[in-house]
């Protein structure tokens, strides 16, 4: 028996007891006459004491063990006279009358504690060291635990995990396909599953009524910060439901999970259209932790000679901007960096204005030579600005000028400390359009994916208007993230064969990609619809980190290598010979 | 809403209340004034009734409803003059007031029902459809509810469920692994993995302790039956162990999940050596619903003159052969038979000689010419017979004859209704081999993975006699069955070395191929060892089925196809030219 309990489990009632620990040399430290080591497991970190009068051979050998060392140790429970409240085990320690090396170690590359000396680059390689560290260890206990309460909850409420299919068929759409050639059907290839979308509506289809699954899915996307070709989703599905019902159920789920993983009440949730939330917070998935809502002057300003606002009006764009609370005080440098940052390319606007009410109770704006003071303060009105705050201000193409106002909003947000990571406020977005017109190919293409039922009082607008249509889709957002994806599904061939037609997919491309899909919504499909959450930003949110990576026991990098495998690699010969494979471009 | 029940949930409590259901009709029957639908859906089935007299139109919309059209229906819950005590809504049937027609069905190219009519190749092209039915429907509620059980079990262990990647490294070892070609980095793939093994030793060296995962593997062996591409295996690994704490837990472990899945009581779970296995059963995994264990003749026939027998101990082989209690009364054709089979070339006996103690008291025998009837009844003894019993016995090279009889002694078994499926018999199987001799290349390979330690007090015999090596290598076994198969690994790195060069591993290839694990091996790794169960499996035994397909939603054919996707298919030019490759051969 290598431990008769973990480095996280004596407490003072089991002092005087002989016990047997093992684990791993966090520190090691000699004080002459007696030597100290922090003996570290998954569990917890114990003091061990050796003593030169004690066992003086024993003694020395302690003294020779390094870090990240493996040990095993028989010895008495003891009170310690310097006791440690930051650590359970802190009242106790180890007089070890027994020590047996496990195993050596050689120095690790980068220390192994909560801030690491180690880079990112070295960390990924070394990831087996890195994954020892406390921080990476209590987000994957985290995930653990998640993973658990998911399951719990939804089982709870009679959902079935069902497993689906890794090696499918490859249906080119949206993103690209990681494909697997075929070493006994030449030159075919399965694909890996972007999501298991159409095998779970075929399950309801067949009759499965709820089902879910916490499953890996793969994109072979360019890679981006905190994208990882492979991630992992609570996929849900449910049947004889309508949208509400869907909300319903996946806001008991979110309240359960933050409850039972973070102690965190969520509350009431709110539910908000797209158009909503991009009018108040010039985002589909708007941060909630503060206000700072987008207000326009639209009204206000009709009959204004100002040309950029005159323009952006004559263009049935608009005018809007924030107002920042206590904002009077911003220095000439900050506004000029969100000039800047509204005029990036991806904002593109033209200028910001600003208007300051301040502490004396005077105005200052780069736009007094067109506004009066009193004009000025009567935009304040609209903004329910008062005295010492501050208005940032642009105008334009609605849409762009919403996005851009709603960026600007979560920079000062952040740069204001609005936006505490423990801190959650969740919502619902609702009423998302069902397609978005795309500018490149000049065709209209699906938002969410072609298998989302529009609203049934827009289908006569599909051909004629389809920008006016409405989809049965929602979102789940949290802290500005989009956790959660989802929308009723069309159960009716003929909908499904009119929304193809839309998207310009032909009946026989149709039944070569989805064949299966349409042959089973002939057989008596039932009104069904679920969602996807994306469990790495879950518990990426949950953990209060920004990136996914630390919540994923092997990531890979930003271009896809996994560099502790150093992975993608060549294969063999005799591999590209069985896979009918020849390199080419 | 689409429903206030289920089609499984009303009984007689219910009884006057107006409820609303939804979902598939089952059956539609016409008695003149009368027309009665049997609605189904995941919970059950429900009748519903309506009446020329009730609602005429109603009546006549109702008798229009075929098989799979899915409908709504609200009505009142009335009391079943004839009730029907085979399903638990009997007591009741609901009077209809009110149908909407959710979606229609063409007819199913084969009968829904629990014996249906359709055959294994259309029915896994339309899977949707046969998944409707109930043994698929109940089988995939038990691998739902194994798998929650399986997570509670061991998550109240402490162990932590992690998740590992799916693109990895190849590295050609036992199957061939399948590969993902990188589209960022040209004529590189990945490989999807085959297990999780060398992850979740790495978790163990970054001091995880205990790791579970229910987890997709992948191999691409050529087909047989019942082999399938991918598959799901509940694999477990876990740091400070020795073997028996391994067993310990998991003995824990398959009793819990048959008690709660099953309602099976498992009882003491033996275990047995390898070697005790062979002897007894003549299998690794033997099937323990039945004794008829293998007996051996050797000692008592060692001066015999009759040539088969002579010959075998004179190479060192056995005499070895079962007990058919009342099998004197087999018939010629049948021990003819069994002759053939110990034939087969799989088998390659020379011959069978059959004893029978008949009924009258004589001894029929096909060696009554070599032996007295005195000293076929000696042999009796041995085998524990007695008057009405049959041995069947052969001889030859040891372990040749003893798979010969095993097999033989399985094949009567079944034949006997011995291996009732309701019956559950486990046991553990331990010290395996350490090493094969592969006679095609005339080397010694692993019998496990080369990460299995060898026992200690071997660790000598390693280059001078591998074949005496044991391995703390173990197996679960049930009804016949390896259900699950396990080690403790090595964490020393220099036995590491060695078992690579017992196996012809350069040390070149060994750090091309599990570099990582090597360094981690480096930094302090623990003890610890694992298993893994095959999760398919599992459902499949405890479902009662011969064939994993019955369990998995989504299988593949014998050549690896998913007929309903009609996967593997080809892949675009496009998709050709940005994966850099080109057909080959």
């Amino acid at each position: 028996m290598y431990r008769t309990h973990t480095c996280g489990e004596l407490r003072s009632e089991h002092i005087n007891q002989t016990v047997t620990l093992s684990g791993w040399v966090q520190y090691n430290r000699d004080f002459g006459g007696m030597t100290f080591i922090d003996l570290r497991d998954r569990f917890g970190i114990t003091q061990l004491v050796f003593g030169m009068d004690i066992d003086n051979n024993l003694c020395e050998k302690a003294r020779t063990l390094g870090r990240e060392f493996v040990v095993q140790v028989t010895g008495k429970v003891n009170e310690r006279s310097n006791k440690n409240n930051n650590i359970p085990t802190g009242d106790i320690e180890i007089i070890v009358t027994e020590l047996t090396l496990l195993n050596a170690s050689k120095l690790p590359p980068f220390t192994i504690e909560d801030d690491t000396d180690g880079g990112e680059e070295l960390r990924m390689k070394y990831r087996y060291l890195d994954l020892r560290r406390r921080p990476i260890r209590d987000n994957l206990i985290l995930r653990h635990k998640l993973g658990q309460e998911v399951r719990k909850y939804l089982a709870g409420q009679g959902f079935l995990e069902i497993e689906t299919p890794f090696l499918i068929k490859s249906t080119p759409e949206g993103a690209r396909d990681f494909v697997v050639p075929s070493r006994v059907h030449e030159s075919n290839f399965y694909a890996l599953p972007q999501s298991p979308q159409t095998f779970k509506q075929i399950l309801m289809m067949s009759g499965y009524d709820k089902y879910f699954q916490i499953v890996k899915c793969f994109r072979d996307e360019d890679f981006r910060a905190d994208r990882q070709p492979e991630f992992t989703q609570v996929d849900c599905e449910m049947s004889f439901i309508h949208q509400q019902d869907i909300i319903d159920v996946f806001t008991g789920f979110v309240k359960h999970i933050f409850k039972e993983v973070r102690e965190v009440e969520l509350g009431e949730i709110p539910v908000l259209t797209y158009a909503d939330a991009m009018n108040r917070f010039g985002s589909d998935k708007p941060d909630m932790r503060f206000g700072m809502e987008i207000k326009y002057l639209d009204s206000q300003l009709g009959d204004t000679d100002f040309a950029p606002f005159k323009d952006a009006l004559d263009q049935k764009g608009s005018i809007a901007g924030i107002c920042i609370e206590n904002g009077a005080v911003f220095t000439r440098k900050q506004l000029d960096a969100y000039t800047e940052y509204v005029k990036e390319p991806n904002r593109g606007m033209k200028g910001l204005i600003y208007v300051k009410w301040n502490e004396d109770n005077t105005i200052s704006s780069s736009v007094n030579k067109f506004f009066s003071e009193d004009q000025l303060k009567e935009w304040f009105k609209t903004f329910n600005g008062q005295q010492g705050d501050l208005l940032l201000i642009s105008s334009g193409a609605t849409r762009k000028v919403q996005k851009a106002i709603g960026d600007l909003r979560l920079e000062i947000g952040s740069q204001m400390g609005l936006r505490d990571k423990n801190k959650f406020a969740a919502l619902w977005v609702v009423d998302f359009p069902m397609f978005a017109f795309d500018e490149e190919s000049q065709t209209w293409t699906f938002e969410h994916h072609p298998f989302t039922s529009p609203k049934a009082e827009h289908l006569d607008k599909i051909f004629t208007h389809p920008g006016e249509v409405l989809a049965n889709a929602y979102d789940f957002v949290i802290n500005g993230w989009e956790c959660c994806s989802g929308s009723i599904r069309i159960h009716d061939r003929e909908i499904q064969s009119k929304i193809f037609k839309a998207i310009g997919l032909s009946e026989e491309e149709a039944q070569e990609k989805f064949g299966f899909l349409l042959g089973a919504l002939e057989y008596g499909a039932p009104p069904h619809g679920g969602c996807a959450f994306g469990f790495d930003r879950l518990c990426a949110i949950m953990a209060g980190t920004e990136s996914i990576r630390d919540v994923i026991a092997f990531p890979k990098n930003n271009s896809g290598r996994d560099i502790m495998l150093d992975a993608p690699g060549p294969i063999s010969q005799e591999q590209w010979k069985y896979l009918h494979l020849k390199p080419g471009s």
